[in-house]
């Protein structure tokens, strides 16, 4: 009766706080287990990175609830994704997309209002909609009973790389971590010549030829390439930020060349 | 079982871990629910906010340990309330006010000395009196060995919106949450007036005239009037921090004129 | 069934969030205890005080998994300690060092990989090797089928003071604590004649020479000595930061003389 929770409320207002009180009201055998509250706000793209992350490494059953809803109150969705023996509960804004990219599954617009907590408020869903729904899946309920299947949910398309020569793609920075390693969007399984062939990576304006296989491998304030654990390869520096070395933020063009 | 714990600490440090040590060294199979570690340092009307918006979503017998103490050490008196079905832990600074004025309620000065934890430190009674207190309070001691009750417990005035002219109230801003939205004090319920009728609300230099049902409906840069989902009439902005466009801060003066 | 988690991976990321998952994978009825994902990246010692603050108010047969780890992926190896009836697991580094300078203890390298995720990465041991590991010992597999006791791991010298002068001890500020605290490394309980006698303590380019029992004592403004709930000496002052009065931060000379 595991319920994660994955949003950008912050953790100095009542909101989360409000979250678990509606689940445990619920369900009180629930263990509720906080991924991140600190999500940029409003920022879907990296939720959907983050639930992508996490979500291998949950038992069956787990219920995710994820909230980063710029449109909460509007007439977007909510909707009860199964996948992987698991399930996800959030809003119809492409959250899930790198989800329903890599796995079998089947999305639900939830409608039935009687799991709500009411009233039901125009800004706060997380508190009235997804997690009373949450508690009673985990509880129990079948996901049949929140709504029907529905197929015209979002999808949201996240970047690949994009070939822009015979040996060049252009890829781009998905994420920056608390250290300030440029997670970018090269899969590292689908670009394993870095590991045996010479290559140059271009990131704002330094150009990385350098492969290793952990941080400390590295000379401090150098810049290098690593296979990541999130399993794409990451611009990295040894107890350093490579962030602030190179002065690129998410988004920045990243071009490599594989010789 | 469950323990909520709603504290100035932060997360940087040891403290919070200690109490939860403490807590399930007495009772191991406590739920130990993170509310918020986040407040602002010595702020009790802060906390009063956050304890009054979550306390109602939780279940009956619920222990939720407040720990913003100033006062930490002196003569200042541990206290538990019993309220709303629920138990309040925490110093007698006024931290518990909002629920006291809404709820039927019982408070306690805590002297039973002999639920503490030895030997008890003057500056850390979140670790030596409030976290064993709860602990052995949610594992099923009556409130009447803690202590007797007391009428001279401090309550503290929270501002209600002032009448300052036939049609005019003058309140403030109580609480900026983390997307820049200024809560005000006017009770949605006490001027549903702002939903049929002419309004104008002064915050900073600016009369905001509109009132939208969610933040969506508003324009990028627009700042406009909100029911929010904590019972208040807030200022907000879509996608914006309303506190930003506006300059403006915790205890605001915010004037309300009904046309 | 209860597992710490103690780290520096921030609150932003999908590192926690992965590592709880891997272990409720394995132990879903494990309770999971954040102490603290917000501690200065690589600052072993900041973790090892941490540490030390938290294990002595937890049960027996409690696991802390601690994971401040700049050296991840190299040789360093991964440790299993046993003391004072509880078990941590993490880096080789020394952040064990002050448990194993005042406890009892057994270490043991961990070898077992049948008890780590696999593949296992080179940057993230923290879901890859100490949440396993940390789950299977929880769930009752025995501390030595993890690996063989070792004598040589590595034991970091935390600073005590110096006897600098006849009277005088040369120390340093170990940790400031959210509130602007300075925690210096002179033990309460070996310097209790600051309680007595007069004494000068020298920090930045103030003259400290009064010691007062809780922080409403002393006066606005002041900065003063206090025997903190850490067991040391602290520089305090009253609802204000010492360490933004004094200017000073961490490592900052600290020099107590006795008259």
């Amino acid at each position: 009766l595991i319920i994660t929770l994955t949003t950008d409320f912050g953790l100095s207002d009542h909101f989360v706080g409000a979250m678990k009180g509606v689940i445990l009201d619920i369900l009180p055998e629930a263990t509720i287990v906080d991924i991140s509250h600190e999500l940029t706000a409003f920022e879907v793209g990296e939720a959907a990175f983050i639930v992508s992350q996490t979500y291998p490494c949950f038992p069956k059953k787990t219920v995710h609830v994820v909230v980063v809803d710029p449109g909460v109150g509007t007439s977007r969705r909510p909707v009860l994704l199964e996948a992987a023996g698991q399930y996800f509960v959030g809003p119809d804004n492409g959250v899930f997309s790198i989800v329903t990219d890599h796995e079998k599954h089947k999305v639900r617009e939830i409608t039935a209002t009687r799991y709500f907590r009411q009233p039901v408020s125009y800004t706060f869903h997380g508190r009235d909609i997804f997690a009373p729904v949450a508690a009673h899946l985990a509880g129990g309920v079948p996901p049949g009973r929140f709504g029907k299947p529905i197929d015209n949910y979002l999808r949201r398309q996240f970047e690949t790389p994009q070939r822009s020569g015979k040996r060049t793609w252009t890829g781009t920075v998905l994420k920056i971590d608390r250290f300030g390693n440029l997670i970018t969007n090269f899969r590292a399984d689908q670009f394993p010549a870095v590991r045996e062939r010479p290559f140059e990576l271009w990131v704002g304006f330094e150009k990385i030829r350098r492969l290793v296989l952990n941080y400390a491998e590295g000379g401090f304030g150098e810049v290098f390439l690593i296979e990541g654990s999130a399993g794409f390869l990451e611009v990295a520096s040894n107890q350093g930020s490579a962030a602030k070395l190179l002065g690129v933020g998410v988004g920045a063009p990243a071009e490599l060349t594989l010789y």
